[in-house]
């Protein structure tokens, strides 16, 4: 029993249906965006189908479950835990709710398996997650220094644009708009003609970021340089160290 | 006979001559679009001059074809394909047609001449060939980052902005938009009247873009310093692993 | 007694209670930005917790002081100096004076601490620091150029719009918006109705800025390797000088 | 008398004063935008410390020249050409003429001496020369794709925007402007209204674009490595080719 269900997962054939299955799920929650092009009826086929696509989905992790030795087996993959999460949710019976948002949103959710389903977009979630620590601490001293900055800006211009200014929370949205580099001669020039030395504000602001940023591109790259060199070392150092071992035998032969 | 057409294929006068003439092509195409200045005389003299350079570039490629050994070492070439597509399309007769557009942008086509001529054009267009499997996962899984954001952003802020997020295929187009990090503070503050949290969409979207785009250097930075480091090791643990044998033949030598 | 100050300062519990101080005046400083929020009773609550966190820094900075050898020690350590300089600042009672929006930033300069307190985050601030000669004259150079061409820019565009050209000074924060790459194509539309070539200054200042860019992005690399390079060579060097003598003593051993 | 140039030319003092002269006619430059603080009576003093700026760096040359050992020397060294010719075009008598402007940036094209006088400069200055060929063909190769996407562009839009994308010329100008990603979303939301797949010309410009960019940046790293390789091998092969050297010679001794 349990060897039909691994010879089923590891089909190509059954692969291949998951992945035309993963797509048309893709294809359908884009479909529906076009509103305008749905009739009546059309939207009755599409929710049958939508239908059909969770229960497929479901079937699946099940064999991919039934395949496994122990049931454990299949949660010790992050990558299996996120699958059973994606399509635990979108059996969720929202459709029976009045929230017709949050069912959508539910459906879009299952375009993640997407990502989890091509062995190549998930070396590249793991890579990118394999980053954060890389950056994170980098980002917590910017949302410090944001924070920093969003508190004297919502003291300082405040009166002049409360929609830009109006508490800490508004003004980080702010300053995360400065850093990004966008429109932010127009907050600039609004509060200059009240303030003077506004500008040196928005300049220092604009330059310390320019200065963590490449403070942080040069981190990552003596980081990617180490650990390149640490790797090709042990080679040339190890091959170096075998011709001294040998060449204190030759001596210590000689000196018989 | 196949001698003479290898004599003017290697002449530094004719290569001259057909620099020459794929520069008037560029140039007659630039000087056509400042249409005021265009007289329906001139206009009449334009024409007999395209028609020209149709008829010299036919004969250039008769000539390059005429000189190789066989035919199909011509079609070899992957540039001379190129060129070969090019001028074919150019001799195309649009001007009987009603397209006068078309006519216009199939001269544009001859431009490209300009790149496949020219060696060191035609180096950095093969380099940039070479990095599309290098960037051509990060591409499609941005695509695939796009469609899920933008099925989100199609659902939250149809009704705000049909323009921009009236079905997912508008609202890629928009998000490539805040990818470019311009113009993305309008589209947030538009939303942000009816949605109060919308602003973490924008944020967290900018930021994965920023995480993506991060990897992405790093990938490439690390791609290359491997490449570098194999071509240069070897040299270095060439030497080694000799001087190791030379050091065993000593101790075999000595153990005699 | 000093032993007492020494266990206090190194005690865990101690350290925790400083943190959710500073983080306490964080959120106090953010919070008051939310005016609208904040009913009279509230801020006389308000008042009464600043006066609190700034004695508990007053006797956390005197603990840190007495737990010291001597007191010149404590001066030694920078971060110290720094930390003792931002509650100085904080003790100022400015309340008593009319500015009141200087007692607020009094109050947000206390924040510095959440910089200060944090060895990751000292340790970002220490390789800002260290990064800025490498930067330096860099930035010494964008400063003479953007000079240099505020002082064109002034004359050439003075009387097209005098808010962004009027003197060397407004127009050197507008080629800082220009260097951005924000709202310059505004600035060069505006001046190209008078003057048709204005649009050589643009193009050419942005040119020259993203060679400058690439420049310091290129420098920064091979300082980068080179360090790195240094710290990696030694090793490989060291163990082929060693392998080198004890040949040469070889050598002279079968000379004998 | 050589000897009293010569020493007058070496002596600290000599060069802090020609270092004030030229901050002075910096700061006089700047000084002079600020129109509205100029009276009558300082224009006219401010034009006679002009005339003795512009006298003091003619003495300067003429000292740096006479201490050389022949006039030709001082020819020899880029920089004093480079100063020579900045001086000789600030001797102009152009404030004679009608052309105010151009007198006014005569007397900016003065403050090159800034950047010709301080070493650090100069070699900032000759490293940017130095990239230029390395990234030389690829800004005439983004010349080539914006003449051909500026023909293109011309063809398309020409009729919904005469201002962008009236002849080649604008329209180079406008894909520069889309290049910096900026207020490129108008000008395709402008062209989307008539033309449905021009987002097709902006998308792909904008991704060619950014290949090519990346495409410079790997290539330029790759050069630094390559070089600071090359740098770096030497001492490594030299040692592990000595190395090896000697063990032939201890094999050739044993085998006798």
């Amino acid at each position: 029993m349990k060897n039909l269900f691994i010879s089923i997962r590891n089909n190509d054939l059954f692969e291949l249906f998951v992945v035309s299955i993963i797509l048309s799920s893709a294809i359908l929650v884009g479909f529906r965006t076009y509103e305008e092009s749905i009739n009546p009826e059309m939207f009755f086929y599409l929710s049958y189908l939508d239908y059909a696509i969770t229960i497929i989905f479901v079937i699946e992790i099940f064999i991919r479950i039934a395949a496994e030795q122990k049931l454990i087996d299949f949660f010790k993959n992050g990558w299996n835990i996120f699958d059973f999460i994606v399509i635990s949710i979108s059996l969720i019976p929202i459709e029976s709710m009045d929230a017709v948002l949050l069912a959508r949103l539910v459906r879009i959710f299952r375009l993640l398996r997407l990502v989890s389903f091509f062995p190549q977009f998930r070396i590249l979630i793991e890579s990118l997650i394999k980053a954060v620590p890389r950056v994170g601490y980098i980002m917590l001293f910017m949302f410090v220094e944001f924070y920093i900055f969003a508190a004297i800006g919502s003291i300082l211009f405040h009166e002049i644009s409360p929609l830009h200014w109006g508490n800490v929370g508004m003004a980080m949205l702010t300053l995360f708009q400065t850093a990004t580099l966008e429109g932010w001669p127009d907050l600039m020039y609004q509060s200059l003609e009240t303030q003077r030395y506004s500008w040196i504000f928005f300049v220092v602001f604009i330059i310390i970021n320019a200065l963590i940023f490449m403070n942080m591109i040069i981190g990552v790259i003596i980081d990617v340089i180490i650990e390149s060199n640490e790797e090709e070392t042990p080679e040339n150092i190890r091959l170096l160290n075998e011709i001294k071992i040998k060449i204190d035998e030759i001596e210590t032969r000689l000196d018989k």
